[in-house]
């Protein structure tokens, strides 16, 4: 992104806290000599009332927001020594333990739970009263994420939090919004900052993305009006798409929507790192799949068109793997028909460093065979950790799509030769199918995938 | 209230949700003989993915609704029945002992708490994904209260439920509103049924307490927009009301609101019995003090009239207790002057059970003082589990208010004298002492009153 | 209606001109001792700038809110002596006489145009400035209407207002609206006081009138937001409805709206007097035909419900007509059984002066075929100034619809025996015969009817 | 305006009347073979009704949009052709003449008017009823601008349409909205199109020109809510701003804008060629003078920053006349040092055509009072048919401004050299001189001045 300087947050949350504050000062005592632990500890005892904590909460968050780094951690590390008191969890403990009958023991485990609440979690809860304040704790995880390597108390401080925004950012209260060109060009900014697998270059790229035969999709969470969690970007077309360039060709003509049977989600971003391992991409694609349903009578697939990430990072390394015997004794002559060196797999090696073979016909016609074969076999049978090696593989392996098609020279930019040698994947979802196929891959690890892929990858 | 029915949200969600699930329905597979627990058991395994998981949750939650009262009693201790598990308690606590450093207690006590977290919690969470799933809660909840007592696994799952609810409608969350004679008729008509201190007798008794000199503010909660949650109505008026039948009175001219110097809060009503013990009226009055603070500049006071709905529960007692030795000698003579008894308690007991009194100047004349200096030692000396006697006293003082002035006569309705023989009392706001008050009420137990109020408690 | 009181449209619209008085007021010179006339020639000579004309127009408007009737009489009177110069009249007739080619031909018509203009017009224009102003302007002419009869510069007045009127309340301006019962309470009072055939008779009827299978649309202009200008009730049902009671009976169970097949208008209002004459009707129920086959694909049929509201007033007359000869010979024989009288028309005279045949069935069976045959007969011959006698029957003949069925005891209520012996007539909109039918009333005065109509008014 | 592509506004009105014309079409009786002329002659007779001739009109404008030029000329003078009839007129004239009353006078005179009216302004009228109508017509009438030269009927057709959307688009139907960086980036885009006085280099400039301490707002028609009709951009500043590119400046400091004591309008662009010579800009300026005064109280001073757009042409022709006399000795000797030739006069033309004097120090020295001085003189003391030769300085000074200060140096954009040797000027908008100074200048001529620019154009 060059065109559009990424938005303030931090500075803007400051400026309506300041305002706010302003307004809720009236009738607070403060003491500007306190302490934050002292100012942290009035917050908890709720000293003056429940109201006026919340204030006192709110000045804590405009004092943390006008902290430098090393500041904030100590800040920081101040608010996650709010830890839960062991005696009083052993107390609780042993009463569980000599509970005499279910309503005993309902209770006795009750409060156990409330032993074992860090009070640091209810001051992290009084943040949310502030304007802005869900958009602040997110941000304060993501800082937690970055600076607690290393530190266990900015660790449990960011699992407590982790687990209040699980809470609170439940699928059940997001809301699904379209985003065109009408859309507030503030929210369109962010867009342009937030998308992660297509860089958009410009306001002119984004109005494409949102021309008539092109929809995009966010999820909002009520507290954070302004600022989208998650968005896809779907091209609504004529058979199944095997080209990003093309989808983003901003002089290709618009189709028109209504005659379109496939729907290609090409980019889905995570907009917030605070929410880091909270995820609605599955029940966004499903979302949106009945939105789209609903209003394209047409629409018979629905389909992605997604990068590989780990394809070239794992060929590389099989290529330089004396043992691996990644290639036939076909492929082995071919390729050293195009540059000589001391294996096939060196030559392979050799081409992928350079753009060149792209323009080159007799190259492309030894080459598309070759990674395609080799990037089936990645996609469906190379595993890390017990699942798909490829990331992007394993999330819609785990939404229940099934993999449908390479695509070579599907993505040419520079990003996708580095990371996939231009080669990129349609993943089906099938809504009859997704259950089942969800339920294999869970289960069994089986990854579904069409008869020309699996061909592909045993040939 | 007798014009208006009831809405009937059940109903009205039942069919929400019959419409949702044929939308969520496609790709779900379904095995309509499953028995709840099972369908229970599919949510909180997750099978055939989290969407799907969802979708069942959904159905659930519309099979619930068609129940009748004894089958849901069922239905709930079935999802009671999925508590923690004793023996994975029992190793996390294990594991949380023998824990070695600051990062492996954190760890361990975290691994402890989701032992400690029942499955059946997961699956109340699930129904927020369901429209109107948040009100379903609700009203679960309300379900809950009435039906526990006496059976710990519901009472087990009302206080998870609880815990639930108390995170997700933190004051954080909710949105103040006006609400005005534009409001939409469906919303007003709620009002007329939840308001629980004046009955709304109807349209024209509505549209009176929201004309131009009145105020009436709500929280809502994103996720429940046509539902209040607790508000509060406001006259704007020229000093302190001492009669609520004045302010009801649709006859009473229209008072510029400009003028006004004070705003009498003079009824707050919780909407939502399934939401019993999660308090906002603390700080629904104080934002709304902000709010008409912000817009009427001449306003100087803010302050309650309130009803006293123990005082004379508690008077008929000490009447009826011959030790207590209540009245002095000259309010016993002055009494016996009314109605010949064998006390002047007795007298005044006598002549409590009757309206007459309120017309006979005479007897006003001997009431009057003695009724409120009884009623303000009530309010500033009577205690009960060491807080202020009177409900709605403790409530205001704790939210740091001071009581300010007795009004005899000031609610003539049959339920004012049966519950106060009439009188009503403001409690004063007054911002810059809510703190001190409120401190000193919360720790001393000490509560403040004007210097009229002091000395006829002590008289 | 009886709860519901009017509202206080004028002092409204006072209200609100009196804050924006004192926000224009900075900047514009007053003489408060100028008289209307000279305040008038100011706004039209533009004094100051258009911006200070409006300004002063505003201040115009203010006053004439605060005159009493006789003041406002000479107000407009002056108002209404802003006329044409007939000097510039004459000049440019002139001019356009000894015009030499179609260009100054052109330019000549249009100088007579603005020559015949008269000032007085323009001053209406500024006053739309105003908040509220268009509601001025209306009500303006509702007045002008009262109090012209006999007085030509009023009169001439209300013309110029109507044809601005006209001319602004085009149906192209016109947005449609859906009210239902979550419209502002405040509009819902209005539809209250609006309804011009069935009395609502209080929120819940209205209530009543806003379930789920019933419709109601509106007319709005967007300077009068919160005034209807005309609506329409419609009930969803199988079959055409015969009974107007039976559609407004709250204790009639809800039907499924989307199972519907009939779509029945069976109240159509006007709202403001200050329109009459300028039609928005016709546009209202195609409109609303349109909106309704969208939503719900089941239905096949748009009719009326319709009262006759010339009915009596021409059988009474035709009644005591001896020469008439309106009853056949086993009619007359028939009702001098019922009532002996001297004639049959007498009988009939008699009979319907009393509610009590509604519940004599012997009664009944007499008169409901003579009372049909006479309906139908005036229906379709009788007329009046070339049109249908009926106002209604003109209404929707102007319209394209057809006469369908007559249904005795459809409206029982005092009015509609009065009115129409308690008949009402079904109006049919053929989306596919409205163009023809049309034609045929508005050419040859061609009335179409259903064949059993037809047959019904020749027997 | 480089980046952004201009909207294709006649495309968009032609899609949804397309869209529009599917859905009335139902049940109107086609004949795709009737001329252009007899269509247009069925909507004037509400052949089939008024609903149906609406329909026609809108399948009229349908064709309108796939016409070419020529055939559009063909059709605008079919539609000129609907004129009124001479002999109407003269019989509706004769009837005035010999009118016995003013009941008839009047009446006579309505009829003169109605003759008057070609019916073609009853058409034009009815394509307000399709979506997009009004922009519809808007962009009708600039077609007409452009081709009526020479070509009377369109000519006349002009006018009509003038006449309609003067009275459409009246200041009292407008809407005043504000435009920031949250506005739709559809409707931000258009802005970019419309700015006429200085271009919007992309969106970078956009939102610099959105920011805090800058304000812009627009006039809009609720029949075209989405197309701005004039728009103003102001910036808030400490006192008069004297350059254009440093308020335009993306590096320069955000100011807080309620500290700022003076809003400066410097730009004001009309944005439909349609609505040529309806004027909004006196009502625009002054409403939003009253808006930010509310907003801002330390807000003490308005006013612009003007281009003059008529001073060089002007200039340059009185330093090529030789009896001019333009310059005075001393300025004829400072001149001819800085270029040696035949007289100053003839130096200034010189130098004035090079960029290259901006950054000579020396040169600014003698330059800058020289034409501080003659464009003071231009802009107190020159006329043209009676006005402030140059057309800003008319436009505002009919508004009631004054010419308050010169600034050197102001805009050195190659149009700024250009068409003012950079220079540019503040009118004061004091709200308090407002009604004198258009007074004094729509009366006598009279053009009011600061003092220090008065002796300017004296010296």
């Amino acid at each position: 992104m060059n065109e559009i300087a990424a938005p303030g947050l931090f500075d803007r949350a400051l400026r309506r806290i300041t305002t706010v504050w302003r307004d809720m000062a009236a009738g607070v005592s403060r003491d500007e000599d306190e302490s934050i632990e002292a100012q942290m500890q009035a917050c908890l005892t709720s000293r003056g009332g429940e109201v006026s904590a919340r204030n006192r909460a709110a000045k804590l968050a405009q004092t943390y927001l006008l902290l430098d780094e090393a500041e904030r951690g100590h800040f920081l590390r101040t608010l996650a020594s709010f830890d839960s008191d062991p005696t009083e969890v052993a107390t609780a403990y042993a009463a569980l333990q000599s509970a005499n009958d279910q309503a005993e023991r309902a209770q006795a485990q009750m409060n156990l739970r409330h032993a074992l609440e860090p009070p640091r979690m209810q001051l992290l809860t009084q943040f949310t009263t502030i304007p802005d304040g869900m958009k602040f704790l997110v941000d304060l995880r993501a800082f937690l994420l970055e600076h607690m390597p290393g530190n266990p108390p900015l660790a449990a401080l960011e699992r407590d939090l982790r687990t209040l925004l699980a809470n609170w950012f439940d699928v059940g209260f997001l809301e699904l919004q379209r985003i065109d060109w009408t859309s507030p060009a503030a929210l369109l900014e962010k867009l342009v900052g937030y998308e992660a697998v297509h860089e958009i270059r410009g306001w002119r790229d984004l109005k494409n993305r949102l021309d008539s035969d092109r929809r995009c999709y966010a999820f909002f969470h009520p507290r954070m009006p302004s600022e989208p969690l998650i968005f896809v970007e779907v091209a609504l077309v004529q058979g199944l798409s095997g080209s990003v360039q093309q989808l983003l060709d901003q002089k290709a003509p618009v189709l028109d929507a209504a005659a379109a049977d496939t729907a290609i989600f090409y980019s889905i971003s995570n907009c917030q790192r605070g929410l880091a391992g909270i995820s609605f991409g599955n029940f966004l694609i499903k979302r949106v799949v009945n939105v789209l349903s609903a209003e394209f009578r047409n629409l018979r697939t629905f389909a992605t068109l997604s990068p590989i990430p780990g394809f070239r990072r794992w060929l590389d390394r099989e290529l330089a793997n004396p043992d691996a015997n990644l290639l036939t004794e076909e492929e082995n002559t071919a390729l050293r028909g195009l540059v000589e060196t001391d294996s096939g797999a060196a030559s392979l090696t050799t081409i992928l460093t350079r753009r060149g073979w792209l323009r080159d016909q007799a190259a492309g016609r030894v080459l598309e065979p070759i990674l395609s074969r080799l990037c089936a076999r990645y996609l469906v049978s190379e595993s890390r950790n017990k699942r798909a090696a490829d990331s992007v593989a394993h999330f819609h392996l785990s939404n229940g799509a099934r993999i449908e098609r390479l695509n070579p020279k599907a993505d040419i930019s520079d990003k996708g030769l580095k990371e996939s040698a231009g080669l990129m994947v349609n993943y089906l979802y099938d809504p009859a199918r997704i259950e089942q196929y969800h339920e294999e891959y869970a289960g069994e690890g089986r990854r579904n995938a069409s008869p020309a892929v699996r061909r592909l990858a045993k040939g």
